[in-house]
Parts: C-alpha cells; structure tokens; sequence
C-alpha cells in the first residue's frame, strides 16, 4: 500500500499518521520527493481499512499496490486448484458441464432430466430446492423437499448434486449435498459465507448482479479465510443498461479471474442471457476464453416450468450442445 | 397482466395455454385483432411467474399492467404509513434525521456522539455492531457487545437505536433494538426478510447497490406480506460508471417510491457519496425531492474511525448540516 | 503526475523512461523507497497520453494529481463565470430559467410558448431546430426553419434563444442564436467543440449520457481552450439499470462540477427523468443543490407534440412550477 | 404498435386518439376486451414517435411489436450481406482481421506495421489520422496527412484502408479510404450518418460506449436509408461498473446482432479491454461466438506509441495471435 501526502503537511501530522498505520502491523519507508511524500507500507496491509488513512487530513491518495486477497490469489499459489467431487474433476483443464432445471418439480422430473443430461456427458446435476425468488408470492422452491429428490436423483444416475443455500439456518439440509451454490444475491451475505467456511465441502460462489470481480474474489476469500478452499467462480452476467438481455455476460471475467486467482471458473450463459438461443453461442465463448466449466438449466418440459422456464432448454437442446461443447473442447484444449 | 399471442397461434395451442393461466386461479378475456390476439388476465396475478408465461411457443410478449406488490402499494393504501419510534415519527410529513457512527468503537465514542447528535437534534441514533465488510480481515464490528453499546447510549440520551442485522442467527441479539436496518447488500436475502415479517419493529430497508425500485419493493412486501408492515425505505446509492463517487444517489428514487407506495422513504448520503463535503447539498436535495428521513454518519473522531472515516463528518459539522436542514423543512413542508 | 515504478527495474530502463517523460517538457524527481521507486513529474503534465506511460514494462502505476483540465479548473480561477445573455446572468447566484419546446412546430406554437414561458418567469426560451432523433424515420425538425422561427418569438418577447447544434456545417445558421445548445450524443464530437471554441457566443454543454463528470469537463477544456470560456454545464441523466426513469438525474454532478469548476451548472430534470410529474420534485432538488439553472420542456398542447410530448408540461403546469421554483430559491439563496 | 388504453376511456377521447395514429399513415385494428381495449396498429410504424402516443391521458402503455429498423432488419433480407473490400470479404463466413497501430505516426511506423500484419494474415489496415482525444491538449493525430500516410502503406502493401472520420467537413480527405469507421462517441451524430449514406464506401460502424443494440442498429438504418448498403456492425465494449477492463466487451451482442440484422459483426478486443494479455481470449471467444472479423491494435513499439500504446501489441505477438485465431476459425468454422 502506498501512501501519497499532500504538500504542506507537518512534521507532527505525519508521525500522527505513521502511529495510526504502524497500529496495523505494518512498516513504513518514505520516500520524500519535491513533489509530493510517498509512504510505502511494508508488511501485510489486508486488514487496512484503507478508508480510515484515506480519511486523515493530510493524504492526498491510498493505492493499493497488492491485492487484498491472498489465499484466493495466484501470487501465492501459482498452481490452478482442482476440485474432485466424485468422478469429475473442475479445474484440471477439462470443461464440466453442470445440467438441470431451475427448480426441483417432482421425482419424475428432476430424476428424469437427471438421467438425460447424463446421458449427453453432464458430469453434475444442478436443481433448485430453496429459490431465491424476487415475489413472495411466487413458487418458493420444493425446500428441504426438494432436497430429497435431487438425492434421490444422485442415486439413481450417480451423478453429484449442486444445490443453492439461501440461509445459515437451513445448514443441516445440505450435509449429503455435494456442491453448494451461493446464489448471486447472497455473494455479500458474509455471515453465511463464513459458515461456509467452515464446511469442507467444495462452493460454487456466484458473482453479484453489480460486483466486481476483485469483490467476488474477497468473497472466495471469506470462504477459504475459514479454512475451506474449494471455492467455484461462476460469471453470471453483470447489470447494465442493455435491456435485450436479462443481465450482461462478463466474458472478460473468466481470462481475468483464472489470471488473478487459482480458483476454478465456471460460467452459466442461461441466467446471463435469459434465452434460449444465446446459450450456445455463450457456451462456446466462455470455452474459448478458458471457462472450466458451464452450468446450464435443462427442463424436460419448459412450457411447464415453474421457474424461469424462458430460459431453459430441453435434453433434446441439451444434447445437441453438449457435442457442439466437446467438439470446441476438443480442438481448443 | 396481458399476454400478446404471436399470429398463427392454433386453437389448440391456445387452449393449452388457456388451461395453464387458469391453474393460478385467474380469468382471461380475450381480444381477437386481426393483427394480434390479446389475453386480458382477470383477478390476483402477483404469484403468475411471468416467465413461464413467457416460455410458451405462441407468446410474443407478457405485460403486467398491475404492480407485482400489494401490501406496499398505494393503490391499495391511499394514506402515508406513519411509524412511531419512542417520541418519533417517519412519515407523517416531518423529516427525521438518524445520526451516528459507522461503527460502534467503545461505550465513550458512542455515549459522546449520542450526546452530540442529540443536541442537534437527531431523533434516532444509528451506529454499526455487526458490520458487512468486503474483506474478511477487516474490523467485523463488536457484534453483540456493540448493540449492548448502543442500548447504554440509549439508556443515557433516549434516543432509540438503528443498527444492521447480517444473519437471521443474530436474531436474539435484537430483541431490544428499536429499529432493525436490513443492508442493501442483503436486500434479496429473502430468508431474512422472511424472518423479520414475523416481528413487531420496523424495519429499514436500504436498496441493494443494483436493484431496481420495483425489486426495493418487492423486497419491503417480503416483509410486509409476513404481517409486518412498519418498513422504512432507504435510498442509499446505485452503481454506475461514474467513479468520482462511490455510488449514484438516485434522487428520483424518492418522488417514485412516494408515489408508488405509501411506505416512508429516508435517504443515506453518507454511503450514497463516500464523500464529507457531498453530505449537505444531497441532504437539501433529498429534502426538497420529498424525503421522509435522512440517516448521517457522524464519528467524534473521523480520522480514528475503524471504519468508512473517510466519508464521517464530526459533531460539530453535523450541528451546522442540522441548522441547514432545519431551515430548509421550515420552508419548503 | 506521479509514476510508480515496479520493483527490479533496472537503471538503463530508468533512464529510457526519464527520456520519454521528459520529451514531454516536465521535470522528474525521484523518490526511491525500499517498496517502489516513485517518480513525481514537475510541470504542464496536462498533453502527458498516461497510457503511452502505462505501457512501459517497468510502470506499475500511473496516478494523476492534477485535474488534466486547466481553463475549466477552479483552482485556477476560483470566482464564478458569470455569463450574460440579454438581461439574463447564469451563474451570478441567482436561479435562471430555461423552458420551451422540445422541437419548433410552427410559428403560433413557439410564439405562444415563449409569451407563456416569459410571463411565468423563464429568462431564456429553448426549441430544438436541428432534433437529433434515433430513428431516421422520425420528424427531425423544421431546420433552419426552425431556428427562424424562434428568432420571431425571440423578436415578440425579447427573450434569448436556446437551440442545439448538430454538425458543424449548419454553423452559418446559428449567427442570431443566443446560446448554442451541444447536445448529449455530440459531447465528445471534438471536431464541433474546437470550432464552437472560436465563437464569441454562450454554450451550453450536456453531460453525455455515459460519460464521467472529468470527461464533461475535459469536453468543456476543448470549448475553452480555443478561446470560448462562456460554457454552460449541463446535467440531464445518465444511463443505468434502472429502467423506470429514461435516465438517473446524478444530483451529485451538480456540487461536483461546482467544486472542481468555476462554470455555471444546470439541470434538465425533463430529459433525466422523461416523466411530468417528476420534474417539480427533481427542479426543486436541483435548487437546493446549488444548481445555477434548470431547462424544462413546456408545450402548449402535449398531446400534439411532434416530438417527446410524453415528458412535457403545459404552460399551466410551468406557472404553477415557477411559483414553488421561486419560493424554494426565495429561501435557499 | 399496439396501443393499450387506460380502464375508463371515453368514446370522444379514442376517436381523438384514432385520429393522431391515423395521421401517421396506419390502420386500426381495435380489441376490446373487459379489463383494456388494445389497439393493434397495422402499417409501416417506424416514423411513429411512441412518445407522442404515450403523452395521450387515455394510454397505459405502447408496446413496438415490429422492430423500428427497416433496411438492416434480417426478417427483409434473410441473407447475410456480404462486404467486398479488394481481395477480403467480410460477412461471407469466413474472419476477417483488421489490424494496424491506434495513430499513425510516420511512413516508417505505418508501413512497417502493414508489412508485418499483412505476414500475418491479416486483411485489412487499420490506422487513427484524425484522433478523437478525450484532451483538447493530448496529441490529436496527423489528420489529413495521416490518410497520406495509409494511402502509402496500401500502395506497398495492397491492403486496403479503414480509418476514423470525426466530421462532416473533412469528408474530401477520405476519397480513397476503402471503409471509413465511425467511432463509439459519432455513434449518434447523426448528420454525419447521413452524409455517409450518401457514399457508396463501406461503414464501420462502432457501437457507442453506452449504447443499446438497438440503437446500434438505428445508427445503420441511418446510412442504410441513405442509400449505402454497407454498413459492418463493431462491438467494442460498454461502460459498466467494472473497473478492471476499460470497457465490459458484450460478447451477447455479436449473436443478437446476427440474428436481429443481416450485416457483419466484428469485434475489437483492444478497445473493450485496454489491455494486452486480453486480446487472445476475447478476440477466440468472439469467433466462437459467431463475429466476421476482428479489429486489433498493433503497433511496432508499444512503448513509443503516441496514443493508446498501453493496449497495443506488437507484429510478433500478433503473428501469435493469428494463429491461434487461424486455428479456432479452421474448427469451428
């Protein structure tokens, strides 16, 4: 972190600010120039609040110069980390195709698209339980319910599960889940990512709707900070003013992400766009720009779909995908 | 909500979509142009997932043209809702004023800044014990310790007491607090909205950083569908490009969430700017546009503050910004 | 400007890059500090291209201390420009008033607007000529017949025109026109700002729709810096994802131009907003925070307007307006 | 278009209403149904102004069912048009690749440049002569010399030439341009379009900075009305709240555009990131996602470059890059 003074500060207001920031641990080595003073604060500045040095009298600008995150940044671990959730591996340099409906319906339905994304190569199956819904007067989810039958679903096709906590309270419903999703609207609910933290179970971390990336980065660092590091970006689209869409996919995030962090990254082109047709043409973008993974939602009747049926697409779709995707893996990788 | 079928839609298909709207209980008419053919929906419509609607082959476009929420709208609510807390009143065309740090420090630094704040006449006192930082290495807040900290200023000033909650966990924390702050970074945690519609306080709901007014309101009929209907809105900033600010106060906000509900509405320009100097002219302006309340960041040591010093003003500067504000209610309510 | 080195470079790449800077006309001093080497650039850093900086391999940072706007900056000249334009005076303190239509229809129209308008209180009167429209196919004005027409209202009612320019080969129409609108979509068209730089003539600037507070001003520089400094801020609304609203009024941009400029700012709540009952809320706000002006679109019959009726109010809506305008400026000034 | 109309319209005021729409050159179709009366316009409405239609008391709401661009809408032309320029073509299925330094700068570095990028595979030159500069005091390009210049490199090269103009009056420099670019901040000057659909030269037209894709597509309809055909659609990136890219490159838009429009679609990595080690993933991303050509920055000595050299590559790197472009296109294509 460097530290620049504005002219004209006195000697008894600069040993006051070097009080304040060596309270912090941290060393200091000036650099006095005609210009302006530099201060470059030696040591592990991530607990700086960097808002309180902004605030003293004197200073005319803070500048991080490391990034506030360390254990989700590649500084620090050069080697990509790769999570092992039953067969399928997610950061090894394969792709992972994560497949299934918004929402758990019924047995028959989740088990039955379970058993078609299987059979077009989906290596995890996703469904909702607990949905996080804007009304509450909309369909809330099957809930611990819906739970049980993607269990069973996992039983029947093997196929691991993913699945979206919403609470801290509903913990106990999660323990054979095998991957748990932070939704985009909780990926600031920092309580729930400590509990998480806690857990030795791998996340998916989805980005917030207006986060940016080095914030979705301090969110992986809240989880791995508790000692759990199989943290799972997943870009999810961004929100700006371009209405054709139903959020903008931040196809930069995924090179810039892999480059700042270790972490795998995964990306869902269906909650991004919101339409049908566009999920190919994502899919096979975040594969160019070195995604480690999709995750994309499947309903085997979308005209029925309880939730967020515009966007989703059929196994028939989804099986026609799943050989446009291996053949871009195929000759990208 | 009215449903535009595509032309060529087929009898058949149109019974078919006939019987699904039918299955959330409500009516159609129908409007056969020759140009188009239009569906009427009759009766509650604000459980329909318009987009299940909008999944089905022969729709062209789904349209609300009623309010997805009810409890929060003024249609239903001609009259301004007035909150009591202790002597205080939001909404009943007054302007209160909640003033206090950022962060709970000590029982000094809070019991002066109630002291202060009081004097100028702030009529509730706000003050952070459980604290949302972006970093996990951050001060956190002194968590149950500070709401024991703002109970003592209370007890000292009678100033009632605003403080945020992050986790329904914390919940027992709360049971004397007078009035519980829903951040905007958990404005879509609907768990917690859910848990808070059970109470008998109000609550202050802050918009989330990229939500939109609709989706504020939404929120605040989580809570009041839940039985409880004393919520507060909050106007407190929206990202955008511009970076001279740390967020875009929405000024407009304000006229619309008045007009669309009958809730009170509070602006926070202390968050909205980042930026001491920015605090007044957003304060008058938030007057003149309608506000109910305003909440200011006041610290009696802004360059020692644990957190957001940068954007605190003092108690003596919070004395002339109450002077300012006064003298614009007087003339402009 | 102040150029932060990264550590290891070596003393042959110092001085390479000395060379480059200083072709630029500016000193270097150095600060060596064990972290970083620093280096503070002393002089007219103002033509510096800080990418050309950026991207040598041994910067890590580039970081301006000065505004790169001087003819516009307040620190150089900290009076308030007052600009006169018949008997108006924009920036002198008091609040002035621009209304009128958004396009010139025809004689009766613009005659009888301008002598409602003026006998409401507005100082200048507005009509788009030249009307930038997305669509091709839509009415794009009466042209130079327009600007002929306002000169005929101007003669009746003696008030000074306002109308927007739009290609620097209309220039030979605008001789009689009292102040030069440069709309929204043309604020970065730099060939038209340099030659409205060589005119002795008011301009009156807006903020386009996504561009920074810094960038309005540095549009502002290109006007002046040709010899013009009689520029006229304007905030209309930025683009976000708020979508109840055509744009978001950033109220902020008013006391931020007025800190960093010593140029008049005004407001356009009619474009920010698109929606009549939002303008008296969002004028009044603007007042309060230190607007030197505010433009507002009056039509003698809205719901004939050629062009964005929906937004306008009648010239009984602006009289009644122009009282609670008053009465606002009455006691804030 | 159709029109729904507020519960409670009187006969008087939708004869009044029939009346306006009528003058627009349409018909009515009415559906009268018990919740609203929906009046379905049939006939060309692009030149309707839905804002005018809007301002009418007994509207709820206008709904555009056709889109308002004619010429460059694909349900007229289903074939992709397809641009000849010399030898390339763009549009025809093959990738296309521009390529060439920000500014020209001197014979030397404009014709070393096209020397080398034509080795490489690319198609075009691309090469700034008239600058658009945010800084009226940052270096504004060689102008009409500028052209001289890349007139000499096509003459050694035989690769045609794209250029930016930035005004109507310097139209006589660009005769033997072969494709003149518009840039992201001329997107809407529209006096500009217009004159360039007078030419029989193809356009490249760059999506302005915060613009929607479709007014993207109303720009083209400018020129296209004009009487030119040949209009290339740019994507190169939108401002969002994410600071780590200079702009947010919206990859959605290449498939949106190829499915609403007939005309190609190239990207431009450099612009949408500013930053070098992006170019690869985003320019093979882009080509997954469908683009017909990419336009890339290259200079010979980034580090010397007069303008934008932060974002540049150099010949060897983008003798890399085309191969790797080469060997995703030859896939996937």
């Amino acid at each position: 972190m460097i530290v620049i003074l504005k002219q004209g500060a006195s000697q008894k207001q600069i040993e006051e600010l070097s009080t304040l920031i060596k309270s912090y641990g941290v060393d200091i080595h000036f650099s006095q120039g005609t210009l302006s003073t530099v201060l470059g604060l030696v040591g592990d500045t991530s607990a700086i609040d960097s808002g309180s040095i902004q605030a003293q009298t004197i200073v005319a600008d803070v500048k991080r110069v490391q990034e506030p995150y360390k254990k989700a940044n590649r500084k620090f671990h050069p080697d990509n980390t790769v999570i092992s959730i039953g067969d399928a591996k997610i950061g090894d340099g394969s792709l992972s195709v994560i497949a299934g409906p918004c929402s758990v319906e019924s047995a028959e339905q989740i088990c039955e698209v379970a058993r078609r994304v299987k059979q077009s190569g989906a290596t995890l199956l996703r469904g909702g339980a607990f949905k996080p819904r804007t009304s509450p007067y909309a369909f809330q989810g099957l809930r611990a319910h819906g739970i049980e039958l993607l269990l069973e679903a996992k039983k029947e096709t093997g196929l691991p599960i993913v699945t979206e906590i919403m609470s801290v309270s509903h913990l106990e419903f999660f323990e054979d889940v095998d991957v748990i999703q932070v939704g985009a609207r909780n990926m600031q609910n920092f309580e729930l990512l400590k509990e998480l933290g806690r857990l030795r179970k791998p996340i998916l971390l989805k980005r917030g709707l207006s986060n940016t990336i080095e914030e979705t980065l301090m969110s992986a660092e809240y989880i791995m900070s508790g000692g759990n590091g199989d943290v799972i970006l997943c870009e999810r689209g961004i929100r700006t003013f371009e209405g054709f869409t139903r959020n903008t996919l931040d196809i930069s995030a995924i090179p810039i992400f892999k480059r700042l962090s270790h972490l795998p990254v995964i990306v869902d082109p269906s909650h991004a766009s919101g339409i049908p047709w566009l999920i190919e043409p994502l899919a096979l973008a975040s594969v160019a720009a070195g995604a480690d993974g999709l995750i994309i939602e499947v309903h085997n009747n979308p005209t029925k779909a309880l939730s967020d049926g515009a966007q989703s697409i059929t196994p028939d779709e989804f099986d026609k995908l799943s050989v446009s995707i291996r053949n871009t893996v195929a000759v990208l990788r």
